[in-house]
């Protein structure tokens, strides 16, 4: 069966507007993620007006920026015309300056004004992605003359939901969910119906904290104050979506020692994706040339005994391995909010015991099976080693993450990897200190029995 | 200044009512999250009725139930009555049966018959989320009947924001959003504002299908319907974004070659903890014990050339460091849904070339160094083993967790502490057989030119 890529290379373009017609705004817009720019272009130009909205408004801003770029004019500036301020803040955003102020150029004075408002307030800023387009009501009024602003604002459907109540400096006193406005009494004031129990955050408050605050306290719009506690815009749920997938994709990344896309897999190019992941690496190799240093100034040990060499990889991965489970474990529960740096010296304790009883496990295995082996001296410095390994492992992996916090540093960055290059090399000294210990006990016991036999 | 904790200890009442009285809901539940089990039914009864629902339906499901434990008979009851059918199910999932079935038994005939049958889906399944209490709607009536039928309804606030339009066999054609039909002219018919391209699940999806669909099309509320289109449900957006955390949560660890907690870090005990990752760390360790005998097997190039063994830690960190990365872009990329099965050939094609290129980077980098101190010879070995070592990992990192979501295996369990332990076993052979091939050259070399000098 030829695929769509064939049928738009071919013109086929029954067949194709069959396929649209068929298909849902969702899975379309999936499909052209995975087209060629150029293809993209063709197959958009079969989708009728609304539609045409729908699919482009489901696009990411890099494929939406690929597809302006090979409209017409006029189809462009209507299409952003359309979008929503916040989400054509974010398109204009990504663009370069000199596209984005031309698209800007081309908006009805209206459309521009939202927009220059909202690129006004700092990146990653509640400003930035809340929308100036909210109905707001007065405490005084009866839920009848509430309903009547409600039809005249002639507002979009997603801004509707929540209506800010606001004293008449604009401060926000309030917020009424529009069912409790359609379901009271006709004449039941404004000031009886709101919650004052309101949650807000201020336009340059964090992106993610203000999502987190939609999620936890279960909110389909957040209000944005200004300093003054005055109104200037409403964040609505799909957005705080949109940002904490956003924000949990970075986090993911960096915890496997990477650098965030920032844009879909598929739409990245190969040298931006090798880019993104060459520092790291780097930084990473840099920091494992200590595990050469470590082994050299171990050398002599190393030649006298080669076996001790056989371990190495085996005691390194165990201790990066536990070093990374509890840096995970810490890293999550502090972006959900479960853990803050107050919580350190619990957290600590509990790490350093589950390390003890890990490590304590791990030796108990491997005892009887390096000992049948390798013999016991072998078996007492592995078993020793591991233990201690894991325990530094895990103390390190869940420290480190909350330190960085604290410092200011997302604590994603100071993740597996990261710990795992650290507790190889002290891990490495850890093992020749303990195996020179094991071996010189056992050396000076060889020489006791010896010259016992020999008395 | 005395913690919260003190003032429980000491009942100081006054303080402690102040304090709840200027503390917001979260806030409060936060703390909850914080205190002993007995400190919290303290303080929990100093709370008015209204806010002591809300503090209880912000806290985990866990936090509840050993709450739950420490209250009345006649508390309990009240506080399970009044919440939501979906969250009653949760909590009521993850308690003992026997307490579960006795909860049960103190709830109303109507709020049980609610539980029952979202309890009688499958777990993790759209219909244990969904709340079974909706306002739907006929595409006949006008907008005026529409209202008239919310208002009547008495629904709760989150469940009134969009109503299901359905025919006369309860059959979903429809959806109207609550704005739409407020805004709408008196005489206007449902059937012509509502939106008929309607997302919906069947009660048997997966939650997170269900929550990831919410996300994507930016629902407020998404229909359940059983097999038949016959509405069932509705799945509000603050559920939908719980379930995205808990997945987020359980890919997040399992990345980090742990299990998933369930239940808040600090409200885990020290035990739980350890056995989540006690089984992974085993696991990984076991495929650990694979570089003992592979460096066994070259144990004689090993003794022959001390050398080499100095470089294992680094070369297997790179190997490792690199399949990670490859596997989290990955994971992540499938888990928003940017890259599918079939998407495989490009993925591969794309992480090979990655992996050559950022091998080949490491090796420009290593090259000098290596020459510089240990001679050309090493240096040939390790930045040949870098190359080849990064290609491979970046491969099989990218490759795994794709193949391992087709044969229906959570990706995020075949991540990147697995897939480091794979190339690290792997890498060990690629260097010692890359060193036996240049050290065998050399020989065969410099005797070459030994055999030229002598002849």
């Amino acid at each position: 069966m030829p695929t769509l890529s064939d049928r738009i290379r071919t013109h086929d373009v029954p067949r194709l507007r069959a396929w649209l017609a068929e298909t849902g705004t969702l899975d379309i817009a999936d499909e052209f993620a995975r087209l060629e720019p150029g293809e993209r272009a063709v197959l958009f130009r079969l989708l009728d007006k609304d539609r045409a909205l729908a699919v482009f408004e489901a696009l990411d801003p890099i494929h939406q920026q690929e597809l302006l770029e090979a409209l017409r004019a006029d189809q462009v500036r209507e299409l952003v015309e359309e979008m929503d301020p916040d989400d054509r803040a974010r398109l204009l955003d990504e663009m370069p300056a000199k596209v984005a102020n031309r698209l800007q150029q081309g908006l009805s004075q209206a459309e521009r004004q939202k927009t220059s408002v909202l690129l006004g307030y700092p990146p990653e800023s509640a400003g930035r992605i809340m929308t100036p387009e909210y109905v707001s009501l007065r405490a005084s009024m009866t839920s009848t003359d509430a309903l009547a602003k409600v039809r005249r604002s002639g507002g979009e459907v997603v801004t509707l939901r929540v209506l800010p109540v606001t004293d008449d400096q604009r401060r926000l006193v309030g917020v009424v969910d529009l069912p409790r406005l359609v379901t009271a009494a006709p004449s039941t004031r404004v000031g009886d119906l709101m919650r004052t129990e309101v949650h807000s955050v201020t336009v340059d408050a964090d992106q993610e904290v203000a999502a987190r605050l939609i999620q936890e306290a279960d909110l389909i719009a957040l209000p944005v104050v200004d300093a003054e506690n005055r109104l200037v815009g409403i964040i609505t749920v799909d957005d705080a979506m949109e940002v904490l997938e956003a924000e949990e994709t970075e986090d993911i990344i960096r915890s496997g020692g990477a650098e965030p896309l920032e844009r879909p897999y598929l739409a990245a190019n190969v040298v931006f994706l090798a880019r993104k992941r060459a520092v790291w690496l780097l930084l990473l190799g840099v920091a494992a040339v200590l595990t050469v240093n470590v082994l050299q100034a171990f050398e002599d040990t190393l030649e006298a005994i080669v076996t001790l060499a056989l371990f190495i990889p085996l005691l390194i991965d165990t201790g990066g391995n536990s070093g990374s489970q509890a840096a995970t474990v810490v890293i999550r529960a502090m972006a959900v909010g479960e853990v803050r740096f107050r919580d350190l010296p619990r957290v600590v304790s509990r790490e350093l015991t589950v390390g003890i009883a890990l490590g304590a496990m791990l030796a108990a295995v491997a005892f009887p099976l390096v000992t049948l082996f390798f013999g016991s001296a072998f078996a007492t410095v592995v078993s020793l080693t591991l233990v201690t390994i894991c325990t530094w492992a895990t103390f390190a992996g869940a420290l480190l993450p909350m330190v960085a916090k604290r410092v200011g540093i997302d604590p994603a960055v100071v993740s597996a990897p990261l710990i795992t290059t650290l507790v190889d090399a002290t891990g490495l000294i850890i093992y020749f200190l303990i195996a020179r210990a094991v071996f010189a006990a056992e050396l000076a016991d060889g020489a006791g029995t010896l010259a016992g036999l020999l008395g």
